[in-house]
């Protein structure tokens, strides 16, 4: 989101209340700027260090009339960020509700960002690494492909989150291999000569995939 | 480490000073528990729920002696903890030192857990499956492995982390394909007939493989 009259933007995020859990904290967030709840939203990370105090931010708060200016030490203190992600289809989603301290919200490719607060950029850095490093490991598509879908359009969702080109036969193979997904003995109709094939999702072993991995692991 | 007086238990940790980064102070416990630096440690995960809430633990401590009864309200509410885990050869590391709230420290089968107190149960299960996770798609095994190493001694560690048996021709193979050992032309003497071959890791690759995964992954 783009900050009020500055050009700066930031992630969405807010306090966590001293009687809620702080994963409920994240989906509140999600929430109320997308609308959405029971979609996959993932803690990847905690960031902690001195620098990332900025008084700066704490007095442009203040001068946007945010917060209190009574307020204005605490917020000049060094916070502790837990890094969560979530996997929406942009498309599908209203765009997201700004709050108080934010111009307009809006989706941002993630070679293009703009200035970010902060260390927002490297917490940017952060999700999209540990997804990469998870899509080894764990599934990924669900909620973010139609019910049905083809080989095509699931390589598709994984060149765009590797930002890299795959190999069609390998990705099927492996993919295959994986156990996830049901042929549906339906095909694309009306996409030329060669109709692709609709699978779907084995939700159980979909999600058994996330809890623990998948078996052809180790 | 156990718990004075109480027959109770929990993990290290402590917290984290206001102008410290929290990954030092990370650190900073590991160092004064075990006298070690420069070991892997890895921040894994944020627990953050409300029913972390404990004020028979804030009371025990005032009881103790450990924290003056002007912070017992204080240490009554939520904390949200950092989890790291680091990875160490038992063998080779002095036995942790307690400190003021603790009896003694000791090392504990992960299969034979004594009571703990709060959370500190699901944080050592959360910490053993993110390790297993990991091992889809990263390495383990330096620090706590010889320099030079043979495979049934790697395939006895994965086997140790994994709590169950691998297959050795494939452990063999894949290990081999994730290009990051070397073999060294020297085999183990004197273990009978069929002297296995002796490998050390090739450490640009195995911390590159840490940093951005294998590139055998997608």
């Amino acid at each position: 989101m783009k900050l009020k009259n500055k050009d700066v933007w930031a992630l969405p995020g807010g306090f966590v209340r001293k009687d809620k859990d702080v994963d409920d904290e994240a989906k509140a967030v999600l929430q109320e700027r997308t609308g959405l709840t029971d979609i996959f939203l993932h803690q990847f990370h905690s960031f902690g260090s001195v620098s990332r105090q900025d008084p700066k931010h704490a007095s442009d708060l203040v001068e946007m009339g945010v917060i209190d200016p009574t307020m204005e030490e605490w917020f000049k203190q060094r916070y502790v960020s837990i890094g969560y992600y979530a996997l929406v289809e942009y498309s599908k989603v209203k765009l997201p509700i700004p709050d108080a301290t934010s111009d307009y919200c809006s989706w941002v490719p993630i070679n293009d960002l703009p200035k970010l607060v902060i260390d927002h950029e490297s917490i940017i850095g952060k999700a999209h690494q540990t997804l990469k490093k998870e899509l080894n490991y764990q599934p990924i598509g669900f909620n973010l492909l139609p019910e049905l879908f083809t080989m095509p359009e699931l390589q598709a969702l994984y060149e765009t989150l590797l930002q890299s080109k795959l190999d069609r036969r390998n990705f099927r193979r492996k993919m295959l291999a994986y156990g996830i997904l049901i042929d549906t003995n339906q095909k694309r109709e009306g996409v030329g000569h060669k109709a692709p094939i609709l699978y779907r999702f084995d939700l159980e072993k979909y999600f058994s995939a996330i809890k623990d991995g998948f078996s052809s692991g180790w």
